[in-house]
């Protein structure tokens, strides 16, 4: 799956995942009033209006894009229709020919780690079937808990030749409180990312490896100091856009083959018709809007991509 | 929530939560034939099977025990059908009493950690209304991305007096990995203790806080070093019995009130029947073995408990 990724990011010359996290209030009112008029205001209703809403920008930009990113979080508040809607979300982005990483952030160990793998990434038994209870192509993890939480997903990766991305410096202002504390010298982010190389070794794709690093925009030199540590791995990189981090500060994510980073944007391109670049397009053309944020987008990145 | 969990745990005098954690494995035959034989060998069937599974356990151990312990991930491994289960299961141990504290290990940042906290622990607005995605009483969740992620929690928590328990030092053996790395001659999950004993002053509960963490039982000595760090928060203990903590190592987890820790045991009281020492039960039965496998958790706890 990795290889796939590589090969959708290359062929479009866009490396880009744009974040399918619909908050309630980014959906626009008619698809809302739609939904709430079949289930109510209701759980399902709501579902019903993130999963439209999502199918929108799908069919508006599957074309522009190698990878889509749901956030779980945003369909969890919802409870169990909540990740119905993140099901079909998975499967209609999959049969567009879209990689789907899974943003869970999971983590545990063990067992449980395994029920996580097997869950999102791979087949869970029941007497002699087999099922996926969701569908994703690559899954986000947590790794403070250590080997024991990140072998369970390995293991279920290597069958399935799908892969991770391991949270390593994350793009938020407090990521510095635990993750930058000085160890031998050293920052704890890049202890992970010595690990995350190790991993990645043992479980390599073509270029690339199945096992992945987070590394936040809005820390362009850390990322200098972690695509030297995990060269193989790849980066995905949230923070750009909405959360501050700029095109010229992302070429230190790539590799000399301009490969070895994929950018997200969520809000930015999810909710480009509520910025005031985008309002000509109106609320009914949300989905046009966020395709213009993706043409955008491309052209803004070629200035760290294109080295 | 905590002070129900601290009344809880003195009138019934057992500072013990039941990891409800089923394995298909762990389900006895007769249930899964039962469950196939409805609902196929499907998603369905998987769940229908571990619900009545768990409604066996609950109903045969409610008058004893104030919490139980669903791990989330043994039930996200059926996907939707799961999860649908795993609110069952919630559901119905609240109405019998039951403290319920959600083995989720969530942990993302700003606006989706706070969708994980009303979705966990909170309510979710639908236009005019809101909704209880899931319904937990406490939440666990991992400290990796500092603050960020943690306040959201809190201030959903304040809103619906509920509580959380962060992963502080896990009872798995690679937990040192990144748990135990010295940083200005104390290690990091020290820190993370400092400030869970911070973030804990600031949403108290009648003696105790409403933000816990998690210490592993496999850790007995650091466990001593932690109780002192962190005096007003809760110590949800996993390692107990299955993992290899004992009985006599678990004293330093408690304050000098008797109270402020709270022992997990899943595998040990949930699969009790599968354990020579609970054979005489037999399959039918499980659900009594769980019984006498509580009954005898509390006896042996008195060498830890009663100080």
């Amino acid at each position: 799956m990795i290889n796939q990724l590589v090969n959708n990011i290359k062929k479009l010359d866009a490396p880009i995942v744009v974040g399918l996290d619909p908050m309630l209030d980014y959906v626009p009112e008619y698809i809302k009033k739609s939904a709430f008029a079949e289930y109510g205001e209701t759980l399902e209703g709501a579902a019903e209006a993130i999963w439209q809403y999502n199918k929108g920008i799908i069919d508006a930009t599957y074309d522009l894009i190698p990878a889509v990113k749901p956030q779980i979080a945003m369909y969890e508040q919802f409870g169990v229709p909540g990740l119905v809607a993140f099901n079909k979300t998975c499967e209609y982005a999959k049969s567009k020919g879209l990689v789907i990483i899974g943003d869970i952030k999971r983590g545990d160990i063990g067992s449980t780690s395994k029920a996580y793998a097997v869950g999102h990434v791979g087949k869970v038994a029941v007497g002699s079937k087999t099922y996926s209870g969701f569908c994703e192509d690559f899954v986000t993890v947590n790794p403070y808990l250590g080997s024991d939480g990140i072998r369970p997903f390995m293991e279920v990766c290597k069958e399935e030749k799908k892969g991770m991305f391991i949270l390593v410096k994350t793009s938020n202002p407090s990521s510095g409180e635990f993750q930058d504390q000085q160890i031998d010298g050293k920052p704890l982010y890049e202890m992970v990312a010595e690990k995350v190389a190790a991993w990645g070794d043992e479980l390599m794709g073509d270029s690339y490896s199945y096992v992945g690093a987070v590394v936040g925009a809005t820390y362009p030199k850390m990322g200098e100091a972690l695509r030297k540590i995990m060269p193989k791995s790849y980066i995905l990189v949230p923070g750009y856009g909405a959360q501050g981090g700029q095109a010229k500060d992302l070429a230190p994510f790539f590799n000399e083959d301009g490969l070895g980073a994929i950018i997200n944007s969520s809000r930015g391109i999810i909710c480009a018709y509520k910025q005031d670049a985008y309002s000509q397009f109106g609320e009914e053309n949300y989905a046009d809007a966020s395709r213009q944020a993706v043409l955008d987008m491309k052209e803004d990145l070629k200035q760290a991509w294109v080295k």
